[in-house]
């Protein structure tokens, strides 16, 4: 049998060269003859820029930054290798991701994604001639107001003074200026890897759906999202970028970078996956497992796990998929093409030491998992 | 498919009626054509009666009893009914429990299992010719010697006073009087349905294997192993009893009955498992399920999912288990002829929200290990 084990990290946990470690070993302790193939996969959050460094054979270039709280934060993005020389990849969790925001300070009216621009304005320095964008795991939203502001824009109030940090701000801004931004942006290729789903304005906007994520009061969500449409109202093409796909991720610096630099949103997993040849070695799979941190009603709306189905799935291939936690609403992910999923807890056992203990609980889980699709093949026998 | 549910309860959470009912529900979801057939079994610990009374259309009768740390409790034995008229089952956890033992009383040289010997008169009472006392769960480790003071025997120390409650009492017993006791324990026949693997004496006895789980410190480990010696040499055959199978069963309460009164010992599931014609029904079925609280490295030693996958292999059956907790050890059940088994917990939870969760849980897990079973057969296929 050919296993190709194909999941993308367990957030704050596990990477996802890791969970496919892991995983490899729970396949070898039930069927030692299966043959593998472990395609770690990233979504542009989290992690990210590491994983796809070292999957490229590519590096990592450290970088300080203005952190989502304004503080400086370490900080980095990645030069991608072999045929993905020359474009370099930013992570903007990695410059202002919601792990980086305490959990006293989670105000997405008031962090920034001015780290971001930074990150950006380094690779530049490097030459890159490409540069992605992934998004995923932000703690902000602030329409990537401060990462057009890092790279030379202006964002002005009423009385014509520059705005400060956060969706706040970004509320009372009248004006945006674009006149003065690094001239190099004008010369490179700039991606957005998004998840489609996430729009900047409207009942299914970002202020909605994951201000509440990321720390906001009901009352602070209808003050962002009346930030939001203020926002779109001054980004060049900003009426289309209202509802565009992808717009409104990481907090709206997808339409942000779209309106003022005139990057291109793309679907993530179209940019991200095709680094790893996936497609080509699912066909050759007989059984496909995938993973990732929870599998819930969010699953099916792009997330790693629902991707990796449905592309098996044009091969026809069974799939899969474990996950830390099952949450409600996770039987919706049987339509994406997931054949069938396990958690991988053991027992009544908490966060913290399921979190350390992680590898182990994925190995045994495998193990079980697949004995119980052994009993399943016996008696189909 | 046809689909036999064979689980026993989980201790302190749900007895097996609603373990089995759970599963059902889950199966119905994954699988709703299969044909199902639901058999709830006991291992004669806590819960045996109630389930036993229900099964064969017996009666709980209630009693009040000495509990196992002296006060009195509300206890309660079975009248069976069906096949099993004239027969009283006595659970021996109903009146000397380790649940009815509060937890900063754990001390098993100080609780008794006078109760015990309180059920067996009530159910004298009754006019039942058979009773069968059920072990398992126990929270005492005295040899039975209160059950057996409560039935009429004497148990002096060298002054000749009447020893006092607990294991450590029955360390200063010199003799043991058998000849006041109940009158009626000579007509009636006495099983004590018990784990063969518990013994009474020696370093795989109660004293050593179930002291520390039932409270006691390192050095009351050895009193106790001390004192259950000093009990085989008082007790009627007791050089043969010391290591009889199924002699340590509940404290000793196996040997102290076997002596005293006579009782056979048996192995519980051969008294238990046959109320329930699981065998016939084990021979129709397609696929067992069976499920424990825990499976771990003691579920081989004779624990229910063993049991019914011994049985169920000499019919060359498959059979998948579900636990509550998996612990550790865990792997060496495959022997046993489990072939699969899985947790059902579905991420990290605490114990007291599993318990709460327990139905829909277990119903869950069920749907997804048969989901994983039928991406087998069509791998298969």
């Amino acid at each position: 049998m050919r296993i190709v084990i194909a999941p993308t990290g367990f957030k704050e946990c596990l990477d996802a060269d890791a969970v496919a470690t892991a995983i490899e070993r729970g396949v070898r302790r039930a069927l030692p003859h299966a043959a593998t193939d472990t395609v770690p996969l990233v979504d542009g959050g989290e992690g990210s820029a590491r994983l796809l460094a070292d999957s490229t054979g590519g590096r990592l270039v450290p970088v300080e930054v203005t952190g989502p709280v304004g503080a400086p934060v370490p900080s980095h993005f990645a030069l991608l290798g072999g045929a993905h020389r020359g474009t370099a990849f930013v992570e903007m969790a990695a410059a202002a991701g919601l792990g980086l925001v305490p959990a006293d300070q989670r105000d997405p009216g008031a962090t920034t994604s001015r780290g971001v621009g930074e990150l950006i304005a380094a690779a530049l320095n490097t030459g890159a001639t490409s540069i992605v964008v992934g998004c995923g795991d932000s703690g902000v939203c602030d329409g990537g107001a401060g990462a057009l502001q890092a790279l030379g824009a202006r964002v002005q109030d009423g009385a014509g003074a520059e705005i400060g940090h956060g969706g706040n701000e970004v509320g009372r801004a009248r004006t945006l200026d674009v006149s003065e931004l690094d001239r190099r942006l004008g010369e490179v290729d700039i991606v957005v890897a998004a998840n489609p789903a996430n729009v900047l304005c409207g009942p299914g906007g970002v202020a909605h759906v994951f201000g509440p994520q990321k720390g906001a009061s009901p009352e602070q969500v209808e003050a962002l999202a009346s930030a939001m449409r203020n926002w779109a109202a001054l980004l060049p093409n900003g009426e289309h970028l209202r509802l565009a796909p992808g717009g409104g991720a990481s907090g709206g610096l997808g339409a942000g970078l779209a309106g003022a630099l005139g990057a291109r949103l793309a679907s993530r997993f179209d940019v991200l996956l095709d680094t790893g040849d996936l497609d080509h070695r699912l066909a050759d799979a007989d059984l496909v497992i995938t993973a990732e941190g929870a599998i819930d009603a969010s699953t099916a709306g792009g997330k790693v796990p629902a991707e990796v189905a449905r592309r098996a799935k044009n091969h026809g291939k069974p799939v899969i998929a474990l996950a830390g936690t099952i949450g409600a609403g996770a039987d919706t992910s049987y339509a994406t093409g997931i054949d069938a999923f396990v958690g991988i807890v053991d027992g009544p056992l908490a966060l913290a030491e399921a979190i350390t203990e992680a590898p182990e609980l994925l190995a045994s889980a495998t193990a079980r998992a697949l004995r119980m699709l052994t009993v399943g093949q016996s008696l189909a026998g």
